[in-house]
């Protein structure tokens, strides 16, 4: 697309965002260059500003522009409790329930051999020594069901089984609002053993 | 997505990107900020460079960082023809086809009234001005084949009319490759009446 240097730099680096393909990137590149350069500056800058400040809490280790992030910081939440998250949007999404008053331990990523991320890299070491801090009752897995999700959460239960707390995984069945004629076997059976 | 402001900025400024929702910002966000602070780091500056140096050719309107783009300025070309285009990509087509040899003047949009487009935000002043310089003998209209690329070039050739050049426009037809099958019927229409 035309000549220019700084246009090809650009739709490389847009490239490099997720999903974001060479089509994609120019299609981007001309609507900021031609009809939003001031979205281009805030984007610039915002990058700049997160990369800059945004860095991890040291106690759940979810995003955070200070040490200890605002959850971890809370003292009315309930320190008994420990949930246990793949992500920071994950977490977003436990906390919009409105049901849950306790802290959390983002992993920021899953167990996933195939994509060379062990335990190492999703810091279960420092789960560990999280979980095994005073004070803390239940550690509730709710990584996704993801065949992914689910052989973390039976990592980390395995892990935490010597440590005398609680650990329960997030309850599989149907889904609100759903008909069961359209809604697949396997969360059936799940629905079915796990009735109460 | 957790709380930080930063963060919270820069999904914000990642939303302003043409096809990108408040879910796909988030997981750019997450991706740069979890695993390539780097590349972030890349796009910032690109998109400061490319605001700051890429503007506009003062011959064909492209992108460029010089005064007169690389195209326009290369005395090889047959200053006879002028190919009207509606986008830098569009331009990057055609060039790539490796048959044409001739100018361009990229519109950089496309006439839609409904969207508050009107002839003066394509420069189809600049481009009347452009097309009644000496030495010039054919405009081509290759804008697009949709409704407003068709308006476009409808009204570009009104107004070149006066001038005596010869104005143009691809052809409509088979696509190559394709079977008649499956082929609309309009472009099978089109490729009947102009058979040759």
């Amino acid at each position: 697309m035309a000549d220019t240097h700084a246009l090809a730099t650009l739709v490389q680096a847009l490239k490099g965002l997720p999903g974001v393909g060479v089509k994609s990137a120019s299609r981007m590149a001309f609507h900021l260059l031609q009809h939003d350069r001031a979205t281009a500056m805030q984007l610039a800058q915002a990058l700049s500003h997160a990369v800059a400040h945004v860095r991890h809490c040291e106690r759940c280790h979810t995003f955070t522009e200070a040490d200890i992030c605002d959850t971890c910081a809370d003292a009315s939440r309930d320190h008994s409790q420990l949930c246990v998250v793949e992500t920071p949007a994950d977490q977003s999404a436990v906390e919009r329930t409105g049901t849950y008053r306790g802290l959390y331990f983002v992993l920021m990523g899953k167990l996933s051999p195939l994509d060379g991320i062990g335990p190492h890299d999703i810091g279960l070491a420092k789960l560990r020594q999280r979980a095994s801090e005073e004070g803390l009752r239940e550690v509730i897995l709710a990584t996704n069901f993801t065949a992914e999700g689910e052989a973390t959460a039976h990592v980390i239960a395995e892990m935490l089984k010597s440590l005398g707390l609680r650990v329960t995984r997030l309850a599989r069945g149907v889904p609100a609002g759903s008909e069961l004629e359209y809604v697949d076997l396997g969360t059936i059976a799940h629905a079915l053993v796990d009735r109460r």
